[in-house]
């Protein structure tokens, strides 16, 4: 992954490329396990627990901010709050989303099982749930599950969690990031949905520092607010989305603050782009990088209207270097107001992979110079209104994508 | 069309059918030609002119919101902030958007030109292009189109105009709306990027009527704010859209606003449903209907939200009545600032096609008695928030989009 990163980070990007190694082991004071309970139609493995074994049980989350959200999401934002947790339980194969108050109980009912089989509290275990939307869960095979999953708890399981909690994900994504005198490890699924606000995704990280509740929180918020939160495959934003880090303390090493946060980025970052790699039925990783923005936000809403933009990701499927709709997508955006950003459209200069085909929002180098033979593509928009920028990934839009998503439940 | 129309703009929508009869003629006062300049490298007609003989000569004109625009759109806000103008020249083949400085006086010569052969002054001619974005018009081709519309001038002319400005459209859009002792015609052409703020397309409306400037400025804002504003095929926005409304005054009636504004409207609304039907690879027409919102404003937020989400799309494509994704895609809303609604997501009920098959958020009456297998789709989503209501028109997201979209330029 560390060539499709430096490809899609850099040049001028706000991130540096991860210094990371596979596969993802857990950090020390975890266990693990990925079971089959028999969730998905499919029999492959669909429930993963990750337990942690201390001296601490620090934890922070952060959630979807669909404003629709899953039983699993509200049982576990009121878990976090509270700082600590000793688990997490994670089902693939139904999301436990717009299922009324029998989700919740669902919900309950799972961390309370759980909780009596670990010797803890339910309010100390948190729950993530990932599939199709408004179905309840078979709780005989889930609960049958979760005592699997406890048997199966070991310190080499996180390879196994990560495969169980995978949907339509076609390699199981993890990360291990080294600190100093500490590790940080993740998993992750999502292969659609990616956007703001989070994607249809599960995270759960591990490290084994020393680290307060409120500095795990900043961390991690410091964190996915320039990785998942910088994805935006389709414009589309999950009921489900969890991102959670829990601190086992078990190395003994205090980071602080700095050091944690450069770590836990680390591991968000390359976690995000595995997704991105991922994302169903495209054939291009796309960074699409501002700069000369008035503001960072700037940068951002500039970044997101030419990564949505449907016009923008059919012409690099088909391997158009089409800078006249990244323009027209530019141009979409607000003067003023929220979500807008200053520039003055007549300035504009785009390259794409390296070759400026806009110069001042008129035609600029050659086009016929731009290779799009890769899957990588580097979108490059020169605002020239200020100092900021960002980048925003996104995949092209594809005959694969349009016929996994209209397939999907049928 | 009227079919359609009924089974997309009710039941509770704001929009009446229009009573209409086709083909579109020409309002009295007008004549209107469409030949081949060469422009198109199909050498399919692509110049379209139409001249208002008057008495009068009252006109009115909304444009692109894009930021990006062209320079035909330059020019003719310019022109039509006047209130009266002669002729609008119509070229389809080349967009003249983001061509700089020299696109807007190849624009400007094309006014300049036209003028003289018709003996008045560039400042009382509009000019609309439309096409590929970033390259400049072959300017003795279309001069020379031009002067051979002057000569196919006539009064019957109004079908070939409409032919010579489409691109991708596959059949002309016209329309005659008849008042009471008036008449307004229409055509239109576009096929892609429908969306809010205007879709890609150009339409000159032409009425017979006698009328102020102020009073059509006022007719054509209406109507299109519940037309071809709330047209959202996929998210994008034209650099050249472009609509006028031209009045001769021939009939010698004067109906007063409201009347105008009627006749505008249903004209407006059938040529949308016209652009909706033809919209690029498209296999469904989508009436997404929100009700029991708190304001107008918030309807179509929602409306919006659930229109461009690629993931709706796609499932309608499947013939697949996935209520998780539209709920999803409400939970996208803020509930506060600009383009927010307010509602309880706990309690949207969803309808698709008169099956609520969610209630309350969860699933309501059985989802397999859902019929999608005609072109009609009617998602009715009630906010139980208030008395508001709007609909939004999108198409589904098929593979003929992605076809369509990624070959269009190369």
């Amino acid at each position: 992954m560390n060539d499709d990163s430096s490809a899609l980070g850099v040049p001028g990007g706000a991130i540096a490329p991860p210094q990371t190694h596979k596969p993802g082991l857990l950090a020390a004071g975890f266990r693990a396990a990925g079971v089959t309970a028999g969730l998905k139609p499919s029999g492959k493995p669909d429930m993963a627990l990750v337990v942690n074994d201390g001296p601490i049980r620090a934890a922070a989350g952060v959630f979807t901010s669909n404003r629709v959200f899953a039983a699993p999401v509200r049982w576990s934002r009121q878990v976090l709050a509270g700082g600590e947790i000793d688990a997490v339980i994670l089902n693939s194969g139904g999301a436990n989303a717009c299922t009324g108050p029998v989700g919740f109980d669902d919900t309950a009912g799972t961390a309370r099982h759980l909780a009596e089989q670990l010797g803890t509290a339910p309010e100390r275990v948190a729950v993530c749930s990932t599939g199709l939307i408004g179905e309840r869960l078979d709780m005989p095979r889930l609960l049958a599950g979760a005592d699997a999953a406890v048997a199966a708890l070991s310190a080499t399981g996180g390879a196994d969690a990560a495969v169980a909690i995978m949907t339509t994900d076609t390699v199981p994504k993890m990360v291990t990031v080294s600190g100093d005198g500490f590790t940080v490890t993740g998993m992750a699924k999502g292969a659609g949905m990616l956007a703001p606000g989070l994607a249809t995704m599960l995270v759960v990280l591990t490290t084994d520092a020393v680290a307060s509740p409120a500095d795990l929180d900043r961390a991690l918020r410091a964190a996915t607010r320039v990785s998942f939160d910088r994805l935006d495959s389709d414009g589309a934003m999950s009921t489900n989305d969890t991102v959670l880090l829990l601190a086992s303390g078990a190395s003994g090493t205090e980071p602080g603050l700095a050091a944690l946060g450069v770590a836990v980025t680390a591991a968000c970052t390359d976690l995000a782009i595995q997704l991105l790699a991922d994302a169903e039925g495209a054939t291009k990783e796309i960074a699409i990088e501002v700069v000369g923005a008035a503001g960072e936000d700037e940068a951002v809403a500039v970044g997101r209207a030419v990564a949505r933009n449907n016009l923008v990701k059919t012409a690099f499927f088909g391997g158009d270097p089409n800078w006249g709709r990244i323009v027209a997508a530019v141009g979409t955006v607000n003067s003023a107001g929220p979500g807008s950003a200053r520039f003055d459209a007549d300035a504009l200069d785009v390259a794409i992979n390296g070759v400026w085909i806009c110069r001042g929002c008129a035609p600029g180098e050659d086009r016929t110079a731009v290779d799009l033979s890769g899957r990588a593509v580097h979108v490059l928009i020169d605002l020239h209104a200020g100092e900021h920028s960002a980048t925003i990934w996104t995949n092209d839009l594809s005959h694969g994508y349009v016929h996994e998503n209209s397939a999907y439940s049928t």
